[in-house]
C-alpha cells in the first residue's frame, strides 16, 4: 500500500474547484495519497491564490495539463461542453475523473462509463447528486444486500428554498424569487431550477447509482414549480400536506421475457455485476419531476430551506433517508476529496456500465386540482361530469373562503387514476369559459413509511413553531 | 473476478439469522457470489425450515461447522459469550465474520480487529448499529474527505418510541412502556433500552466507525430515561423542545503534543491509515448517552416511533443525517448481506484497528433543570442561591398551572456550565426538605443546524397535525 501518491489536476477554480484545493491544503494527513499538481482555469491570473502551494502548477492551457499526464482529473467547470471533451481526454489517456457535473453525466454517462472501461480509467461523480450527502456508498454497498425499489429526492436546493419559504409565509412566488435570488439561492434565470430541468438531470444520474440503469433525461416528465401559488398552499395544509419538488425514479411495470427468473431490474452489488439483467427492452421505470402533494410530516414535507434529501425505498429494508446539504463549494468539495480517497483505495475495480432503460407512463396516482374560477353556478357539477367521464373519483372538495369571486380558487382531490384519462378530462374541462387561470393537477405522493412517519408526530402541531 | 462463491455458515436462525437465510434464497442472482452451506442453532431440528435448499447442512454441532471451513461466518446469536468465543475461532482460522453484535464489539473490538488483521480475514459489522441504516460506507467513503467532529443518534427504538409516544399522548410512562411491551417494542426487562446500556454500545462501535478509535464501554456516561414524566414535555414544549435518547461522540479537547502539527483525532480514510494519529493520551472524545432536550424541528426531535436516526457533523461539509429502519429482522439482514457482498469485493483491504481514547468530561452545556417541590415560599430564593454559589447562571424560570401544590413540578433553564459546578450545586440543592422528587437534570442538546432547520420549519406549527 506504499505507492506514490496519486497526481491530480484541477480543472475549474470556482466555488468548488477552491474548496476542494483549501482540503487538500489544510489537511496534510492527505499529502501521502493525494498531490494536487495542476489548476486549470480561463484568464488563470485572476484566479491564483496565494495559499495554494509553489508547487501547484497553474495554467490556462489545457493541452499543457494533459501533457503533465496527471494520474486523475477533477472536473468542476460544469456544462456540457467544452467539459465533455476534456473528461473523455482525460479518460482516453487512463486518467481518472471526479466530476460533479450532473449535466455532462446525465447526457453521456453510458459513454463515459464505457470509455473508463476500455481504458482502465475510473468515473466517480458523488458530487454529481446532492453535493454533499454521502449517497453512492451507501447505496451501493450499505444495501447491496436489498431490492431497491424506488428513489425519491429533494434533489434541486432552490426549489425547495422558494417552496418551504411560501409555505411558511403565504407570500406570493415573485417575492420569494426575488428574495432567493438576492440571497445568491437562485440565478438571474431560474429556469433550470424552477421548471426542473436542474433535478431532472440529477435524476438520471441517481437512477444510475440506484439501479445502474440510464434514462433518458428527454424522456424524464417534467412539470415547473411556477404555477403554484399561496392558496396552494393554504388547501395543501387543509389535507394535512405541503408542496414539494420531488424527483423519483422507482421500478416500473416489466414485461415478462420468456424464461427469466426474476423480472426485477438487474442491479450491481459491490463492484460486480449481480443478477440476471433483463434485456433492455424489458425494463421500464417510472420517472417525474415536479411539485407534488407530500405529507407535511414526512422526509419531504420537513426539508426546509436549501437542503437535499433523498429516500432509497428497498424491498427488504424498507426506506431510508440520506439528507444534508445539496450544494455549497465545501460541502461538494468533501464529496471530491472523498471520490479523490476511493480512487487511492480501490484501483482494481472493474467499470460498471449503464445500459439504457425505458420511461414508462405513471402508475396510477391520486391527484390534487386546483382551480381558480369566474364563479357562477354550475361549475362544479360541469368539473365533475367530466371527470366522471373519464369514470375519475373525487375525494374531496375544499373551498377555503375570503377569496374574490372572479378569481376563486378551489380545490377536487381524486383517487388514483391513469395520467392519460385525467389529462382527457382535464383536456374537457379546459374548454369551459369560466377559468381565470389554467387548471393545475398536482400528484399526491404518499407512501406507507411517510404516512407512519406523520402520523406518529402529533407533537408537532400544538400551535407552537418548533 | 471469477471466483468461487463466498461459503458461508450463518450462526444464529432467530429474527435476523432467518432473514439472511430468506434474501440468499430470494436473490438467486446473488448464488453466484455467496453460497450459504451451514446454519447453526442449539436444539436445530426445531428450527429447521422448509425453504431452505437441501443442499445446506443444518447443526447444533459448533466443531461440525468450523471442520466445514467456511470462507466466512456470520454471527447472529448476540451476547458476548460464546458468541466471541465463536467469533475468535472464525477469525483464527483464517474465516470472515460478519456480525450484527454491538455487545461484543463493544466490549472487544479492538482484540477482534486485531485478530482479523493478524489472521489476514475480514470483520464487518454495518448491521451492529442502526440495523438497516447504511451508515459505514457513506461515513467511511463518503465523508473521507471531510474532518468528522462529532456523531449523534437515535440508537435506540425503544426508548425513541416511549418518549415519542409520550411526547404526543401526555401518558405517563408506566403506560407507554407497557403498551412498547405487548407491541414487541420493550423486553419484559426494559433496562438496557431505557437505561441506556443498549445505545452506549452502539455507540462505542459508531465511534469506531467515525474516529477509528475505541471507547471503553464503561467510560460511556450514561442516564436512565425512567424519570422523565409527562410534566417534561409540556415544560420541554414551552422551550420549543422535546426529549429524546440522544447517544452522542464528539472529539473533544486535546492536549497539545510536541510537534503535532493537526491535533485532531487521526482518522482513516477509504481503507488506508491517513492523519497524523495522535498517541492514545493525546485524544479525548466528549460522550453522552441519555435523555436531552432537543429541538422539536431537528433531525432527533422529528424522528418517531422506533425509527433511528445518526447525524454526522464534519468541519468542512457540514451535517449529514441517516435515518430508517434501527432494527427488525429484513432490515437488519439486508445490512448483513450487503456485508457478505463486499467481502467477495474487498478481498485485499489492509485490516483496521482501532486505539484506545478516552473519554473527558463533557463540555459546558445549557441544562434543563427540573424540580418537583412540596410548595412554599423561598424555594426558588434557595435554589438561586445554591446555582449562584457555583456561578451558574440562570436563563428561565417556567411555572405551569394545574399542579397539585404537595407535588408541583416547575423548572429552571441554565446557561452553559460546567457538569462539576451544576453536581455541585444540585447535591447543595438536593440537601432542601422541600423536594417531592429527586431534582433532574438533563442537557439541552443545540445546534446550528438544528436551530436553522427549525428556524426554517414555520409551516409546521399552525394548529393541524402533520
Amino acid at each position: 500500500m506504499n505507492r506514490k501518491p496519486l497526481r491530480v489536476a484541477l480543472l475549474g477554480f470556482g466555488t468548488v474547484g477552491s474548496s476542494v484545493a483549501r482540503i487538500l491544503v489544510e489537511r496534510p494527513d492527505l499529502a501521502t495519497h493525494v498531490q494536487l499538481t495542476h489548476i486549470f482555469n480561463r484568464d488563470v491570473a485572476r484566479k491564483r491564490a496565494s495559499w495554494v502551494p509553489s508547487s501547484v502548477a497553474w495554467t490556462d492551457n489545457i493541452d499543457e495539463l494533459f501533457a503533465a499526464k496527471p494520474d486523475a482529473v477533477v472536473e468542476v467547470v460544469g456544462g456540457v461542453e467544452p467539459a465533455g471533451a476534456w473528461v473523455r481526454r482525460a479518460l482516453t489517456q487512463g486518467a481518472s475523473v471526479v466530476t460533479a457535473n450532473k449535466m455532462l453525466l446525465a447526457a453521456h454517462a453510458p459513454e463515459l462509463l464505457h470509455l473508463a472501461a476500455t481504458y482502465g480509467a475510473q468515473l466517480r461523480f458523488e458530487a454529481a447528486v446532492a453535493g454533499g450527502v454521502p449517497l453512492i456508498h451507501g447505496v451501493r454497498e450499505g444495501l447491496a444486500g436489498d431490492r431497491l425499489t424506488r428513489v425519491a429526492g429533494i434533489l434541486n436546493g432552490t426549489s425547495n428554498y422558494i417552496l418551504s419559504r411560501m409555505a411558511g409565509s403565504d407570500e406570493p412566488m415573485s417575492v420569494v424569487l426575488d428574495d432567493a435570488r438576492k440571497l445568491g439561492y437562485a440565478e438571474a434565470d431560474p429556469s433550470a431550477d424552477v421548471d426542473g430541468d436542474d433535478a431532472a438531470a440529477k435524476l438520471v444520474v441517481l437512477a444510475g447509482i440506484a439501479f445502474r440503469r440510464h434514462l433518458r433525461l428527454s424522456d424524464i416528465p417534467r412539470q415547473s414549480i411556477r404555477p403554484i401559488s399561496s392558496a396552494d398552499f393554504r388547501y395543501a395544509r387543509r389535507l394535512g400536506c405541503t408542496i414539494r419538488q420531488i424527483a423519483m425514479v422507482e421500478t416500473g411495470p416489466q414485461r415478462a421475457g420468456p424464461g427469466s427468473p426474476s423480472r426485477m431490474p438487474a442491479r450491481w452489488d459491490g463492484d460486480v455485476r449481480v443478477g440476471n439483467p433483463a434485456t433492455p427492452a424489458e425494463e421500464r421505470f417510472h420517472a417525474f419531476v415536479g411539485p407534488a402533494l407530500v405529507l407535511r410530516g414526512s422526509h419531504f414535507g420537513l426539508n426546509m430551506g436549501a437542503n437535499n434529501v433523498v429516500t432509497i425505498a428497498g424491498h427488504y429494508g424498507g426506506e431510508n433517508s440520506f439528507s444534508g446539504a445539496g450544494a455549497g463549494g465545501p460541502a461538494t468539495a468533501v464529496a471530491v476529496v472523498s471520490d479523490l480517497l476511493s480512487l487511492t483505495q480501490r484501483t482494481h475495480e472493474r467499470g460498471e456500465e449503464w445500459p439504457s432503460a425505458r420511461v414508462a407512463s405513471p402508475p396510477a396516482r391520486p391527484y390534487y386540482l386546483r382551480f381558480v374560477v369566474r364563479d357562477r353556478p354550475g361549475i362544479l357539477a360541469s368539473i365533475a361530469a367530466s371527470l366522471a367521464h373519464q369514470r375519475i373519483n373525487l375525494d374531496a372538495v375544499l373551498q377555503e373562503p375570503g377569496y374574490p369571486k372572479d378569481a376563486l380558487p378551489f380545490v377536487i382531490t381524486v383517487e388514483a387514476c391513469e395520467e392519460a384519462s385525467l389529462k382527457a378530462a382535464l383536456d374537457e374541462i379546459a374548454g369551459s369559459d369560466f377559468h381565470a387561470e389554467r387548471p393545475l393537477a398536482l400528484p399526491m405522493l404518499f407512501d406507507p413509511v411517510a404516512q407512519a412517519c406523520a402520523t406518529g408526530a402529533p407533537e408537532l402541531g400544538e400551535g407552537e413553531r418548533p
